[in-house]
């Protein structure tokens, strides 16, 4: 089945959903993306999302293509035109196309495509088997609070780590993590202490992690964000990644040492629970 | 007048040149570039560029697109029928498109599109002027000998720069120089040596560098490929950058201070000189 795919206003078959060649995104890599997740029909953290998005181009100095009731219209419809109720939605936002130069004085006209992936979310199998990490230095640029499109270190390494029978990777840098490929980590002390990096320029501020976070610290778990090293993490009770559309993983292996005793430990398990059970009654529902 | 874009077999129009918003040069910053350079009709450093372009390919695992005469022959049809007497030709090839995902397990069918600019090479009014620069702390990826299209840092900090009124940016990395937006930096020391960064996963291995080199060996100049600091560049007789479509750029000043007395220094000219005259006598003919 064919998607339909938003492109600056039109809503295009995804073959026919097509972009200059001379748009700063291709050529630049000078452009920003969200990822807003889907269950139950209802799209989940949308608010947190949508206000990242605004931070992330306020940054680049990239204009927002579609006031703030537009761009959750166009959410809704495109989830709706495409039948998606678990799965996720996918918004870039490049600075436009201009004739090739690392200088951009002219304000552009941006470019915006949403695109919906069917995905099954809920009963993920790796939410009861958990993940092995792989450490890797940290290569990426140096502004990753900014959620551009510069992915190629996080998905080559991903790849690699794949290819040599990892799930993802763990990004060190001078000794302390800072995130997997597209997910933030945390560790469990083993005093039950959720412990998180803090935010900085380091990492992706995930909207996730926040939310995880916050229903840590409501549900009485002692947090702490602070960056922490491979060895605090390997000497952790539990570990688990966070993102938009896989929730919480937990992760189970280190560079193949275990992390616990290497099974899925229930502080990660009720902080899941806890999250499913409150986005499945609080989401946005895509039907008005 | 619309130019005439190649894209994977086709000779367009440019306002037809689109690629998929599935193009994982567009959604993940995986493709890398080449520029050359064209002069008095002829290809520049072609060999030593398309040399590049197959490192990079192969760092990454992308195929090359086409086989060795024809990317030659691309280049001399992109020029002809563009009438690119003096300009450059710019090429990408990108992995890619597949639906969204960091993993990239089958293998897929590059993208590959090139275009041309015309420009006015030769008697650059900067030959003479010099140009000014800032330093600004390294923020890109770490490998950055792979000619990638992540160019966002560069192209920020570029038009930061300039608004500031500098013409470009100067990186520096734990004390030390890497290099320019998109050119690498060299200096003359006081003794008459030509200093610049040796090669390693810091900084692009400029072709126009190795060429530069190469002539001023020839002439007898002492050269030494080192890392240097701020404090060495700003102490030495002169400065300049080089790249593909500039050859030479003098380097007058660096964050306001000037280098030697702040105009265009000999060594530099007599250099540019050299390789202006080598490359008129030796550039690769458009015509056949």
């Amino acid at each position: 089945m064919s998607r339909t795919v938003y492109l600056n206003g039109a809503w295009l078959p995804e073959a026919e959903a097509k972009i200059s060649v001379f748009d700063r995104g291709f050529l630049f890599a000078d452009a920003i993306y969200e990822v807003t997740g889907v269950i139950d029909g209802k799209l989940i953290d949308y608010d947190a999302h949508a206000a990242r998005l605004k931070r992330s181009l306020q940054a680049l100095g990239i204009p927002m293509p579609v006031d703030d009731g537009t761009l959750l219209d166009l959410h809704r419809q495109i989830a709706q035109r495409n039948g998606i109720t678990e799965g996720l939605i996918y918004l870039q936002v490049s600075r436009g196309a201009q004739d090739r130069d690392f200088l951009f004085p002219d304000p552009l006209e941006p470019t915006f495509v949403m695109f919906t992936q069917a995905k099954r979310i809920l009963d993920n199998p790796k939410w009861n088997k958990g993940i092995s990490l792989k450490t890797v230095a940290e290569g990426r640029w140096s502004r990753r609070q900014i959620k551009t499109v510069q992915l190629l270190y996080s998905s080559f390494e991903k790849m690699e780590a794949h290819r040599e029978g990892y799930d993802d990777v763990l990004f060190v840098e001078n000794g302390h993590v800072t995130e997997a490929s597209s997910a933030n980590f945390h560790i469990i002390s083993r005093e039950g202490r959720l412990i998180t990096r803090d935010l900085s320029n380091a990492l992706l501020h995930g909207i996730t992690r926040g939310s995880i976070l916050d229903l840590a610290r409501r549900a009485g778990l002692e947090t702490e964000e602070r960056s922490f090293t491979v060895a605090e993490a390997k000497a952790a009770a539990e570990a688990f990644i966070t993102s938009a559309t896989s929730f919480l993983i937990p992760v189970v292996s280190l560079d193949g040492t275990n992390i616990g005793d290497g099974t899925v430990g229930p502080v990660g398990r009720r902080l899941l629970d806890l999250y499913i059970k409150d986005r499945r009654e609080n989401g946005l529902p895509i039907a008005t």
